[in-house]
């Protein structure tokens, strides 16, 4: 599947915290770093993913804010 | 510096292209991957970056989608 | 493929619009409404769309702003 | 009220589930299609919105995501 | 009209910068801050707006972020 | 530190209110207006932010809508 997104990268999932609404997904990417994504919860069951699932993390371009 | 993101990772910048309002940054970080970052022309100037430079990446949770 | 956001409309793209850097697409969704967006023009090109293609809107709730 | 974004669509909001501190508003749109946003729940009481009530969705092109 | 958005505060116009697709609206506010939007040419031809007009800024408050 | 933003105002912190994974933090600004910040407790732990702090506001000029 094609998306028009400039920032993509495939990691797997560290951690799944849950809250009354939303929840917080850790992804653990190659470089070493942790990313972290905050979705609502039924979008975490619609994704159907769990800890250690690997899953690819989108960024539109406009969201990245970069600092020096 | 602190920031209230969760994502922050550094890179290095690769590439500027400039448009006429905007410019596309380029930034490859350790994981083999690049991501890349749209600010205003404007934004870029006052970051004072250019082709070399490390700068740090952040993005907000919430503006994460993940795929599976 | 499955995605972790809360909004997906299937549209056809009406047009496309290309500015130096940036591109906007003009998609039009069954409900004789037209959404648009906004991305680069490399992620268009890796998207590999063009008019009368049907595309997949996706937005995070987070991102949808409620009047009344 | 006119408003600088280009994704405006009316719909009926079909649900409201509260969480502490977020909520999530669906919004059923005459394409059979149903949108959602979330907000703080302070927004909400300020929406003054409810169940069965007519809202605007406005959502930002640069937020919007095209996938095929 | 109501808005389901905690951030909104009242400025005037100082400056519209039009580029290609996009422009860049500077709004000052009374804190003797100012403020900046990008957005479509086309959504600032449906705002109406020029150089010294009131606009009202509205952002979402998970896309504030706080720095120290 | 420079930051890729067009947006930046000072404030005091005038609330925090803690979700299960969300809060929500008010800034006073200057022009006796009220800004909002959603982010996770994460962030703000690591922020390390209380009542009566001094932050910067951060904004994308992208996130800014403006109505009229």
């Amino acid at each position: 599947m094609k998306v028009g997104a400039r920032n993509r990268i495939i990691g797997k999932i560290t951690d799944v915290k849950k809250g009354t609404l939303m929840c917080l997904v850790k992804v653990e990417i190659p470089a070493a770093a942790k990313m972290a994504s905050v979705m609502t919860l039924e979008s975490l069951e619609e994704l159907g993913v769990k800890k250690g699932d690997e899953v690819e993390i989108v960024v539109k371009a406009v969201n990245v804010l970069l600092m020096k």
